[in-house]
């Protein structure tokens, strides 16, 4: 299958993250992509297309106007404000007795805007999530010109971000613009099944209340792993959407025999649904030496992944979402396509 | 007046806060403490007392049982996790998109109980939070007995903490613990003047739907300043509270000549309310050279707000809140207090 990434994918890089309580080097950093990118090219997966650009009407399909005001001027505000020394991370956060309301400050509009304190903007960071953006737009472009398959190489990934709020490294969500893309040229049902190792609490809200795109994730338990307050297995859709929404939450620890069951119920959901066409939220994170995870799995579950998604026979787009692991996240992504491949 | 205060809200000493991007030494520190008692003792304010521990009553009479069952384990259940080399910090929050309910791991308890990550948890922080709420008790107890004024040296701060969120350097809500103890007590109406620069949302968000607690602050615009979420003029109240509370932003660089007629308003409004007792939040971080602030009162404004205080010839209890400029601390906030006695 082809691949489409942008070299401006590289360009955002943030300078600390906060964990631990402390500012830590950031765990999502450009040498990810490089490394997919290479070991794609090393297995000869396909050819390496760069993205078309697909303008804003397709992201405003998703986020919020004012969220992509707040995104492509927030770093000059910053700057203008602290300097361009350190990167912009939020401190206060509308939550429950605070009013949700957008103020003036460039610092009460990144708490407004942001889920959380892990995802740094920099002066790169506008450029960089919208190319990612567009990487997953033409990605779903070769879908629907009638290839069985495309691999989106998007960095930032986009999973954790929601209609108006970044977090969780993620800015545009870049899943959901490419399946909502895909609805809107003409897919009656598109299917979003996220095997990352964190909950994609982005997609999940953005369709939430649909009935025409199905959302499903395997995950870390929330009670115990980012973003802990969405993933949870009662969350099921809501009105329209009711029974369009599956979590399959799994406990620390855990490897390729709790996983296998999680995935073989996603897989049966989505046949049921019959999509015409399914999206797939890439994250190898899953990964046994996953800094940052805790599940179990080895290398060879990665292709195992693949061929279970191959055997759904649908035009299947996969968007790169976690993993770092970088030494092996080539592998273990690229391990899920060939795996796809081969079945 | 007498002072009361205790050497274990010394103990307290959070090693970083986030701000501008980076980890920054915490502005709050156990020296602005000791920097008002060595005035006040240098002007001979009165007699410095040791708080009684008031126990747990009175804290839960204002915040929520879980939320200080979290206060209480929390350093922890942090070093567990995470060792206790960095203080705790929240990194993730429950806002818009997610579930409001507290997950099991410590970093998401963390974000559900906080509102902020300028606040980091030490393995201190419970100890000199319960003795701060114990100090404006006990202040509290000589209005109770009878004297015409009294001084809780609070250190941690409280008017930030909501009835079950920590932030902005505040823990436990002592100004809203005093006032409703107060009311308990068989006050029948108490009026709590918030005069620091940042808006009291603890104390607001605590009382706004009482008619019996008048809630007045001077602060900044939330538009421009902490906590950006709260404290705009038409938060006038909800139900039965509807009327009792008055916010009066000012604009950056105000100096006397705006902050006098903000002043004026809120003793006249206290005057109207007759109530049988006054809490004054007290912050003298509006002070000109205020590391974090962009008020411009000088020094000699100070105890002018005293004897402004007195005119209303009410029992006043003067609570201990912010305050940055470190050298000048103590003579800003005894400055009140004697202005208040000499008028």
């Amino acid at each position: 299958m082809n691949i489409v990434f942008s070299d401006e994918q590289r360009l955002h890089h943030g300078r600390g993250e906060l964990g631990d309580g402390r500012l830590m080097p950031v765990v999502e950093m450009p040498r990810r992509a490089e490394m997919i990118l290479a070991r794609a090219r090393e297995v000869g997966l396909g050819e390496v297309i760069a993205p078309e650009d697909y303008g804003r009407a397709p992201l405003e399909a998703v986020h919020a106007p004012d969220y992509l005001d707040f995104l492509e001027t927030a770093w000059n505000d910053w700057e203008a404000e602290h300097g361009g020394e350190h990167d912009a991370l939020p401190l206060i956060w509308p939550v429950r007795s605070l009013r949700n309301v957008p103020p003036d400050h460039i610092d009460g509009r990144l708490g407004y805007y942001a889920l959380g304190a892990t995802t740094p903007i920099t002066a790169h960071t506008w450029r960089s999530a919208t190319a990612s953006a567009n990487t997953a737009l033409s990605a779903a472009a070769l879908l629907a010109e009638g290839e069985r398959a495309a691999f989106a190489l998007c960095r930032p990934p986009g999973h954790h971000a929601t209609r108006d709020q970044l977090g969780g490294y993620c800015f545009l969500n870049n899943a959901a613009i490419a399946a909502e893309w895909l609805r809107e040229r003409g897919s009656a049902r598109v299917a979003v099944l996220d095997v990352d190792y964190h909950h994609g609490n982005g997609t999940q809200a953005i369709f939430y209340d649909r009935p025409d795109v199905l959302f499903i994730s395997t995950h870390a338990d929330p009670r115990q792993e980012f973003p802990y307050f969405l993933g949870y297995s009662d969350e099921c859709g809501a009105g329209a959407g009711e029974g369009f929404n599956l979590n399959l939450p799994l406990a620390w620890g855990s490897d390729w025999t709790a996983f296998a069951p999680a995935l073989e119920a996603a897989t049966s959901r989505i046949a049921d649904f019959a999509p015409e066409v399914l999206v797939v939220s890439l994250g190898v994170d899953t990964f046994e030496r996953d800094p940052i995870s805790r599940f179990k799995l080895t290398s060879d579950a990665f292709p195992r992944v693949g061929a279970k998604l191959a055997a759904l026979g649908l035009p299947t787009l996969f968007v790169m979402e976690g993993g770092y692991a970088v030494e092996e996240v080539g592998v273990n992504a690229v391990g899920v396509l060939t795996g796809f491949e081969d079945a």
